[in-house]
């Protein structure tokens, strides 16, 4: 259950005419960084979804601390809080080069049958690996 | 083939540190010219989706003349440029309150089978409508 | 301090492959539900912006209880939850048109001067039209 | 004048209910291309911008050949087509990572002066790096 960190540049597009990201589009970094979570620990999110199971957000809180600007280059930090059951809960901190700390965040996903569209519990696999 | 207008209000997300309207947005202007014309001809382009019909864009073209400001009323006016066949393609005009261009667009369109994802021609409900 | 309501239709972009609206995109049906409560009241967010106050999120909360699906007409009713000092906030039910509650949130936005970047008091022009 | 290549992972918000990437997003694809061949050249479009030159996008021309799929790894290979002088003209290509040809596009930007908002020419600095 250790800390993934995941790097990219801030896109154009992102800003806003405050001069600085808008605030919504932290909502994709986050999913970036549960995205690279679940990849380092050996899953891809794709081939989850494709056997079957979505895990759609049904909590998002983030506190917005300092801005992050055009081309700065942040890191989310991404922290399983539990061990996953019905659902799965992260904490995230976006951090800029110079190591401020911008924003942290907290989500809660449900494990969702695709077919069905009721919630399941966290596949066998994943508890496997959590607990390698 | 007559045109449609239709209007909206930027949004803070939409513009950039530019302080104007983010170009790549409009394609998301236009997708809302179309479907109301699409909508005003007596059809919806989700019922159209669910009929197991699909409409990729295969070809976007904006020509950009004088930015688009935050909390600007935009209209769009849309436009059939020909009968449609196999694809279907749009002329666009996009205004701003005081009546300036914003910018001209071209969309290509095509219809497309969704299970098997293989182009098919215009289905003949719109045609007929097309032509009332 | 009423509650404002304000409906739009869900656009082919917002929605992802899990086939409803991408949760991230409330963001900015929040940001319109703020705005036009603003309206409302008698004051543009543009032209706050335009005389030196700006208004960054702090805190962004949502919780997600169903889809919001594809040219589905929202309704975002926003209301304020207390007399702002340096703080406003606001708590959003966002529903879809048979009614069903999909989203409720809460946001702190900080009243803040655009050249110090400082935080400053809600201006009393607004304070006098809530009292009206 | 050679091309430059940037490689960066779809993310989820980027599909659409078509279970491909939005053809909208690939303008901020497009934008991400020119950024790092400028990079590549020694420049930076943010350094640029804090000097007082803007580089609005003036004209967009994408077409679309295949779908880009969820956590595809795409590649953007931009290239100059002429010596830039008051605008600058890039093409691209879109691939994914089994190399197959996405998208090809086309972008026209627009040096200008920050401050009076009118077109100038393309800084002699860059002008010198394309010579070397």
């Amino acid at each position: 259950m250790g800390v993934n960190s995941h790097s990219f540049r801030v896109r154009y597009a992102e800003t806003d005419q405050m001069g600085v990201v808008y605030h919504g589009n932290y909502a994709q970094y986050l999913e970036m960084g549960r995205v690279e979570w679940l990849r380092a620990l050996g899953v891809t999110y794709k081939s989850m979804e494709d056997s079957g199971i979505m895990l759609p957000v049904i909590s998002l809180h983030i506190d917005y601390k300092k801005s992050a600007l055009y081309d700065d280059l942040l890191t989310v930090e991404t922290q399983l809080t539990s061990r996953p059951l019905v659902k799965i809960e992260f904490d995230y901190k976006v951090f800029n080069e110079a190591g401020d700390l911008l924003a942290t965040a907290h989500t809660v996903l449900a494990f969702m049958d695709k077919k069905t569209g009721r919630p399941i519990k966290c596949p066998e696999y994943i508890l496997d690996k959590l607990e390698d």
